[in-house]
């Protein structure tokens, strides 16, 4: 059966140009999403959230406009392979699962959807032809609302520049951008970098053992026995 | 300048199909993965981490194979706007960010990066212009070294069936699953679901509080006074 408005290998294809490799669980993705678009009322203009990471956030992006970058498309980790797709504005929706009872029908699929196996010992082509022949009809369809917080979108909110690093960050953060608090994921270069280098060392610190070091940002304004922002005052000290 | 391989009226209606419209920050980010992409020798195979969650995610999508659904993009939530492309060998790459100090050359863009306007006022005309023209020229670049925590390939993990829900899930999250434990995102709307809405509503509870209650799974094996998974037994009890 056909995957949206493509055959089940122009889908394959399209998943080797997106996610690198035509990964069962894209696959799988590509029915469940293209069930839950038949599903929706006609011209529903819809959101969506995904329970897992793996593989079906893909199918989405492959089959509508909502995307990560747009924050139409969310993931929740759930770690259940299920997507719902709802209206934006009423939260009304369809979520799509997999029904492991209708699944054991196909021993292979329901091996890989199960783990029962090493990747290695997977038999690949068996694999594709039962997820092309059972299509969506291992699919479980539940009509859902989605809670609130799900719904409207958030406010705007104000930015800084960082005494960090120098860059954009919003307020609300604090002080300093996250990284700069220490939230860091990366180490510089030996030292390729412009500049930042050095301003890439300030930390937030607690006021008691402050003295001596380097002021980032001007304190003017603090008030004896009171925090301002993140900056603790030991009440002892003051 | 072009966008990668494109123009950029031509990266503005691939935008538009990907994600909804041709958003500045989107703009924005085709010439900062382009420029990143550029910078890391040639055949490089990489992954992609995103310091934020807004419109440069699709970016690292529309121009590389590094997705959501593959792993091969993280967004690690910091509120900059920045991208790292990153050897996913050696954690060796590139990180580019926005200089706000020559972003400032450019009004009416340092005004929207900086949000110093309601949306409304903003001259999307003229931003535009401003985009474009400042192509990459207001990039920071930085050789950057990523944690060893974002290099290799997650363990595979084993899968139970929850009484809960029925649906499979990481074992690793508890006797049911991450949903059934109340992190659920909606509610069933009107019997319109196919029987799993009763067992929707199990839920952990302590060994204490579950006297006359239905029990969802065996028990058998409990050893008293040892906890087993997420059950925790008072000891006054046993």
């Amino acid at each position: 059966m056909n995957i949206d408005k493509y055959s089940f290998d122009e889908f394959k294809q399209l998943a080797e140009r997106f996610h690198g490799y035509a990964a069962p669980g894209l696959l799988l993705g590509g029915y469940m999403v293209a069930l839950a678009k038949r599903r929706l009322p006609e011209g529903t203009l819809f959101e969506a959230v995904s329970e897992t990471s793996k593989c079906l956030p893909d199918a989405v992006q492959m089959l509508s406009l909502c995307s990560m970058g747009n924050n139409w498309l969310k993931v929740r980790k759930l770690g259940r392979y299920a997507v719902t797709l709802y209206d934006k504005f009423t939260g009304r929706g369809v979520r799509v699962g997999v029904s492991l009872e209708r699944l054991r029908k196909w021993p292979e699929y329901y091996g890989w959807l199960m783990k029962l196996k090493p990747k290695k010992e997977q038999d690949t082509a068996r694999l594709m032809q039962e997820i092309e022949e059972a299509g969506d009809s291992i699919c479980t369809v539940q009509d859902v609302i989605v809670f609130p917080e799900l719904l409207g979108r958030k406010k705007s909110f104000q930015v800084s520049i960082c005494p960090g690093c120098g860059e954009g960050y919003p307020t609300a953060d604090g002080p300093v951008c996250r990284a700069s608090q220490g939230e860091g994921y990366f180490h510089l270069d030996s030292g390729h970098d412009e500049k930042l280098q050095d301003l890439s060392r300030v930390c937030v610190v607690p006021a008691e053992e402050s003295a001596g070091k380097k002021l980032a940002q001007g304190m003017t304004g603090i008030v004896p026995g009171e925090s301002k922002d993140h900056i603790s005052v030991d009440p002892a000290r003051t």
